[in-house]
C-alpha cells in the first residue's frame, strides 16, 4: 500500500529504449508486467530518466503506487523472478506522497564508456562505444573543462527534445583512462535529449586533436547542433545514479 | 600464403561453444566463415583453448593454412567485416610451420568474473558468475594458496574430458576484489575439461566458509569429482591469453 520507490538495474540491448510502446519490447513494459504479476493489480510506474533505446543503467530509479501490501523483499525478489535476465530491481523502500522518482530527483550520473583500439569491441559489445582514433587523455579532460557548470546545451540537444530549458548545470564532467578503454562521468541537474552522447562525439573531436578543447565552448557559445559532432552510439551509456535528499534515505545500488 | 596465426575476441552468449557444429552456431564456425569468404578457399582454424558453450575469450589464439596471400591488414579488417559484432579478430601475424596454436602454447590464462550480491546481475548478465553469498577474500586466497603448483586435478575434471593426464601445473591462482565482484586469475600449463568452473564452485564454498581453505587440498587428493562443488556457471569465464615462447614474437591484444 501506498508509494515504493525501486532501484533499477538494466542491459539495454534487447530493448526498443525505457519508454512502454505498444508493441515493442521496453525496460518499462517488462517491469510493469512483473510488477503486476506480484501486485496481483495494473501498476505504472514512473522513471528518474527515461534512457533511449540501446542505453543501459545500474542506478536507475522509479516509483509507483499501489494498493496492495507486500514486503519490500517481495518487490525485489517476486519482481526478479517475473524479469528477464536482462532486468533486475536491486532494492524496494517504502517513501511518501511528496516523492517523485523524476521531479525529485537532484540530479542524474551518466557514465560512458569508450574503446579506442584499431578493432571494434567484440566481448563487451554491447555496452562499449568505439572509436579506432587514438585520444589523448589530456585533451579529453581540457575538453570537459570547458563544458562545467550553467549553459545553453542547444549544441547538444536532440531535435526531438521536449525538456522545457536547454539550460543544464553540468556538476561533473571527468575521464579516466582504464587500459584501451576511456570512462566518461557527466553528472547534472537534468540532461537533455542525447546530450550525453552528443557531447561524448564532440569530446572525440577534441581527444583526437581534430578540435581544440576550445572548440567545446564555442560550441556552447554558438547553440547550433549542426555544427557539433554526430550523436555517438547508445551501447556506452549507463544511467548509473539519481541523486535524492538525503532526507529521503533510499538504499544505494551495488557499489563499483 | 603459408600459416597465419590470430588473435581472437568473443563474447560467448550466443554460441554453442568454440568448436564447430553442423547444425548450431559456434565460434570456430563463423570465424572460418569468414577466413573463407577473405580468401576465397574454405579455411580451417585450430584454437589454442577450445572454450564451452556461454564461455568468453578476450586472449584466444588460432592458426589457419591458406594457399592465398593475403596482407595481414585483410586478414584482420576484411574477416572483422564479414563476422557478427560478438567476434573480432584483433591481430594477425605470419608464422612458420613448427607453430601450432594448440601444441605451440606453453600456458593459458583463464579470468573468472564472479559477482556475490544479493540480486543477480542484469547490467552484465552475460559475462558474470553470481552467488547469492558474502565471500571472504582472504579465504578465497587461502583457498587458491592450496592448488597451485603440480597437482593430480582429477577432482576438478568433467566426466568428459579428453586429456591424456589429469596432472596439470597450475602457475597462477590469484582473486581480486573490484567492488561487488571477485575477479579470479588461473595460468596453467593446460586446463582440464570445466576445470576453471569447477575450481570457482569449491573456492565459492571456502569463501563462503561453508569450507575450510584446506578443503581445497583434501579434494586434490582424493581425486573424486563427485566430493567437490557443482559445475559453476559458465557466463563468468574468459579465456583472456594463451602464453607462447617469445621467439615467435605474436602480437599482444588488447590492454586490460
Amino acid at each position: 500500500m501506498g508509494r515504493i520507490a525501486l532501484g533499477v538495474e538494466y542491459q539495454g540491448s534487447g530493448f526498443h529504449g525505457w519508454q512502454r510502446q505498444l508493441r515493442d519490447l521496453t525496460v518499462q513494459g517488462v517491469l510493469e508486467g512483473a510488477l503486476a504479476a506480484v501486485a496481483g493489480e495494473p501498476i505504472g510506474v514512473i522513471a528518474a530518466g527515461r534512457t533511449d533505446r540501446g542505453v543501459h543503467a545500474t542506478g536507475q530509479v522509479v516509483h509507483f503506487d499501489t494498493s496492495v501490501g507486500r514486503s519490500l523483499q517481495a518487490w525485489v525478489r517476486g519482481t526478479n523472478a517475473h524479469l528477464p535476465s536482462t532486468v533486475a530491481v536491486l532494492w524496494a523502500w517504502p517513501v511518501v506522497e511528496p516523492f517523485h522518482a523524476r521531479f525529485s530527483a537532484r540530479s542524474r550520473t551518466y557514465r560512458y564508456r569508450l574503446l579506442s583500439h584499431p578493432v571494434r569491441p567484440a566481448y563487451a559489445s554491447g555496452v562499449l562505444g568505439w572509436t579506432h582514433r587514438p585520444l589523448t587523455l589530456d585533451k579529453l579532460r581540457a575538453g570537459c573543462g570547458w563544458i562545467l557548470g550553467t549553459h545553453d546545451f542547444s549544441a547538444f540537444r536532440a531535435a526531438e527534445c521536449q525538456a522545457k530549458t536547454p539550460i543544464k548545470t553540468l556538476l561533473r564532467a571527468e575521464v579516466e583512462r582504464v587500459g584501451e578503454e576511456f570512462h566518461f562521468t557527466f553528472q547534472a541537474d537534468a540532461f537533455l535529449q542525447h546530450m550525453v552522447r552528443n557531447l561524448v562525439g564532440a569530446l572525440i573531436q577534441v581527444g583526437s586533436g581534430a578540435a581544440s578543447p576550445e572548440w567545446m565552448a564555442e560550441l556552447l557559445r554558438q547553440g547550433d547542433r549542426s555544427r557539433a559532432a554526430p550523436t555517438f552510439a547508445p551501447e556506452g551509456l549507463c544511467l548509473s545514479a539519481v541523486e535524492y535528499d538525503e532526507a529521503w534515505n533510499l538504499p544505494r545500488g551495488r557499489q563499483e
